[in-house]
């Protein structure tokens, strides 16, 4: 198998952005990304999304996005795994580069969640869970991380505002990000009194609905250095799977998902929790973050929480393992099949050198972990800068 | 890269089955394939599947099926090309173990069309098509099929009822086939007094909405052997895209997509079309048929339907070039996301000479050849008899 490496990114802002469509969305991105590397053409694009058919009436997105972009007639095909679609379509690219089936792919990850007449965004993304199990039930996707940030405070004592640092620190880097979605800081006192959305999860526990897109090129290692940014390079790339129903788990405050997928990748890259200088996590509810601090090997069961203590200093951009260092799905946003490739687009920025004011100091091995569902289908990406 | 085999297939029947649910359908498919291989786990699924998110409210198929059949924790995605899921899930399996990132890996393709309630299928199946410049001017994907057969007739001047003998030829195969939804066989008569769907399209000249579900194990070629029917290898794995939009192809009555999937196909496995021995073709609707061969090869532009004269006897069981062996997309079935599986299968079974009544004398080379949108995302598979 060959080394790949990403040689060149592209992302739209994040937001509630009406005069976009899911094509303009993605051709942003991939022109973008296609800019950043150089080239003109590709042999394949992989498309992540979730819900084009459920919101913008469209399926067939790979070959909608090729043909829009300039690129008519190359393989193209949509992959979903619910809120890890764009890190999974990544996989798949990888496998195509580094099992040398292509030279030169695009991963593009889009998400139009605004601007649906008619659909119900709450329904829709509750297809990410157990349909005939958890959701005929009344639950959505909200409220089945509600059950599991509730299981996690009461087995592990510990109060709602011990997870607000994971928060507050998510807006305090997102002021420095201009493709974040929310760029002011909160407080450990606002995260307090936010609305309530499903008790326990309020307002400022949660990630946004909202639109983006965002892609990279990837080709073999030995081709990299063209491009106008410098090329990172793919360590790892692992998935794993869990059930949807989250009542089907032997322990529901572990992802085991989580942990299988990225004791993978620490084999293939060869690295430990030790060496990773930041970590892009699925924060897409501030339980999430802990869980999944958990199952990386980073905490053990019941303390992930306390890497929010203090205003989340030990996360922050120049602490001990910094997170969600250009926003996070908190505050850059979280346009759900897009966000596993916004998070590797910003771990290529940190190792580039390319992250402005939010650029973490010596930053040589990036983590990027994504999830679909709650812990069931879980990308993790290690990457290098050459 | 390495060579791939497919080493076990599994189908249900195909129709209404209003007594199985998606998961169930997938089920079944990979149970049967997986003790037809001989094989208790797998490294990776990959499901093809257009609809679940429209019609059964459920994404995240991927996570679903693996923990449903006995997998749960092993890699597994869903890949999305319209009607040609199925296919484009199968280039991806292919992928994975030609490029040695996987060694056993399970393709199933599942849809489940029936029993939605509350949902349009009509529409559902037009998300295939262009929403913003075809479908929001009330055309539904039957209909931008009439306009390609209206067109075909006023260009080459040919009646409806030339195309009667790929609808009886698929009928007539079906007759002998179990898993089939339609078993009696037609005439030429009654091609062409059946119900008008979208004017010159008929009810025989439509395949059907219905439930179903097929799955085949791939493992490298020197693997193979394990299983407990005789191993099929895949000589040839390729696709190409179009336009979604008809109005945008320089010529609509010429499968660009398909030329130049096949174009690749052959050249991977060294063949010509005069060494397909059978070659079951997307005959969604009869006009498919005939434009699918002409960019496949076996005829030139205007004279694919040629090969529907004599009620089809040159393209029979025992003719020149056999099609929809198995009773193809018209009376087999076509659940859309599964019906490239289905096809792959059907030509395994051929070239293991489990045909039944239905079995190619001789058979060595087959293809298969799974079409998303009007021609849009096309994969081609070549296979051959170890």
């Amino acid at each position: 198998m060959r080394n790949v490496s990403i040689i060149g990114i592209g992302q739209t802002p994040v937001g509630e952005l009406w005069e976009m469509s899911l094509r303009h969305l993605a051709h942003d991105a991939v022109v973008a990304a296609m800019h950043d590397a150089g080239i003109e053409r590709a042999d394949a694009l992989y498309v992540g999304n979730m819900l084009s058919g459920e919101l913008a009436e469209q399926e067939h997105l790979g070959a909608l996005i090729a043909d829009f972009v300039g690129l008519r007639g190359i393989e193209a095909f949509k992959i979903e795994a619910a809120c890890g679609s764009g890190a999974a379509a990544l996989r798949v690219g990888h496998m195509a580069v580094a099992g040398g089936l292509h030279d030169l792919v695009i991963v593009c990850g889009v998400e139009k969640m605004t601007d649906a007449p008619g659909a119900d965004t709450t329904a829709a993304l509750a297809l990410a869970a157990d349909q005939e199990y958890e959701v005929t039930h009344g639950l959505s996707f909200v409220a089945l991380n509600a059950l599991l940030m509730r299981r996690y405070m009461y087995e592990y004592k510990v109060p709602h505002e011990a997870f607000a640092g994971f928060s507050v620190n998510a807006h305090r880097n997102g002021v420095g990000n201009p493709h974040a979605m929310f760029r002011s800081p909160i407080t450990a006192e606002a995260y307090r009194k936010a609305a309530m959305i499903a008790d326990p999860i309020n307002l400022m526990d949660s990630s946004p609905i909202c639109d983006g897109a965002a892609a990279v090129v990837l080709a073999p290692s030995d081709w990299a250095g063209h491009g106008r940014g410098a090329a990172v390079r793919i360590l790892a790339s692992a998935s794993a799977t869990d059930s949807l129903a989250i009542h089907d788990r032997r322990d529901p405050l572990f992802l085991e998902a989580a942990y299988l997928s990225c004791q993978k990748a620490y084999l293939q890259a060869g690295v430990t929790p030790a060496d990773i200088d930041l970590f892009e996590l699925h924060d897409a509810f501030s339980i999430m973050s802990a869980l999944s601090l958990e199952a990386t090997g980073f905490a053990r069961k019941g303390e992930g929480v306390r890497w929010a203590e203090d205003d989340g200093a030990r996360i922050a951009i120049n602490g001990e393992l910094p997170i969600s260092t250009m926003g996070g799905l908190k505050a850059r946003g979280h346009p759900v099949g897009a966000t596993g490739i916004y998070q590797v687009v910003e771990v290529v920025q940190q190792l580039r050198g390319q992250a402005g004011v939010n650029q973490v100091r010596e930053a040589r091995i990036g983590m990027a972990q994504s999830i679909g569902g709650s812990g069931t289908t879980v990308i993790t990406h290690i990457l290098a800068g050459e």
